[in-house]
């Protein structure tokens, strides 16, 4: 009995130390937390970071695993499904944009983490190169089909990646230059449809394009 | 004689300290240097950082001015132009592109000064408003010579910057996801010319849009 409810109990305390570092990055906007300000907030030891995770990059490691590896999974499911190439990219940059709704610092981590040799091998690894490879077979899947110009799948990776990305990593520009304080769902759907029209039908009308 | 050719001479070690604060940024990758090693590589007091800048946050922020005043004015200029708006709206992407490509670290100084409430609205008013100012006139105009479709310019604005920045900012990723170690000129070059035509004409082919 005592170890379903203690709060030693391993599932919930390693849960609680993973959804403590994700809660404080989001309320503050920042990646820089500290150990003890992830104890304090999971109310837990930090004695048990370096036991379940060997320490804070372990906990950090473990965190964007967490966050990512579901969404990653479902995009590689798209790749097979039966839909057509169009409807499959658009489901995938959907897909990145709700990570980073609901992670606003995802991106950020990840970022930190590749500055590191051995992490950003690991990271490397299990995010960036999969989630390259599962872009690259979308947009090559669109072209051979005849739906979509032929484009680099790397400069493709980044522009998506940063344009999902901005909106939530500027935070800060997006309250100080335009006075909005919140990304709620009305503006995240907002963001979502315009830039997929963009990225595929362009801001261009067509007496623009003759011009 | 003295005062042309002494290591304290103002406008020399002024300059010398943004140049070390910069360069060192750029080698690393980080933007997380401290004021000894700024001092170090320019080979002067760090007192003098106090004694020009007011401090470390006084040094980035005359950094930050320094690398952008000029861009930003450039970037004024199109507006008036006698140029047609989608012509300026290319000038203006190539022109963010341009500084990202020489500065890789300006975007997440500014986004680092965002976060301190003093100097948040310093970067505010001097940099970030102008900007998405200059982008909405550009993004207006064109919509009224009937050569773009409505876009939010607030949209626009995050979708743009986070576009050209993320190849520049995400340096480890296009190293340890496609093992290319530097950015050189053809692949700026590359980056801005994909980009352009997915912004003004977007990836989907005729068929594709039909379907």
């Amino acid at each position: 009995m005592m170890g379903l409810t203690s709060p030693a109990d391993p599932l919930t305390s390693r849960a609680a130390l993973l959804k403590a570092a994700s809660d404080l990055m989001i309320e503050r906007g920042v990646i820089d937390i500290s150990l003890s300000e992830i104890g304090r907030r999971a109310r837990l030891n930090t004695a048990l970071v370096k036991y379940y995770f060997g320490g804070k990059s372990g906990l950090m490691l473990a965190l964007v695993r967490d966050v990512l590896g579901q969404a990653l999974v479902q995009m590689q499911g798209l790749v097979t499904m039966d839909l057509d190439p169009v409807t499959k990219l658009k489901l995938h940059i959907k897909g990145v944009i709700n990570v980073y709704f609901r992670y606003p610092y995802v991106n950020r981590l990840i970022h930190a983490m590749l500055l590191d040799p051995v992490l950003g091998e690991e990271v490397a690894k299990t995010i960036s190169r999969p989630l390259a490879e599962t872009q690259r077979r979308l947009v090559e899947d669109g072209v051979r089909a005849g739906l979509l110009k032929p484009i680099d799948p790397m400069l493709f990776y980044f522009i998506i990646l940063g344009a999902c990305d901005h909106l939530f990593f500027s935070q800060h520009a997006l309250r100080h230059a335009f006075g909005v304080h919140e990304i709620d769902d009305q503006l995240r759907r907002d963001y979502t449809d315009t830039l997929l029209d963009m990225v595929l039908n362009g801001i261009l009308l067509p007496q623009g394009k003759t011009g």
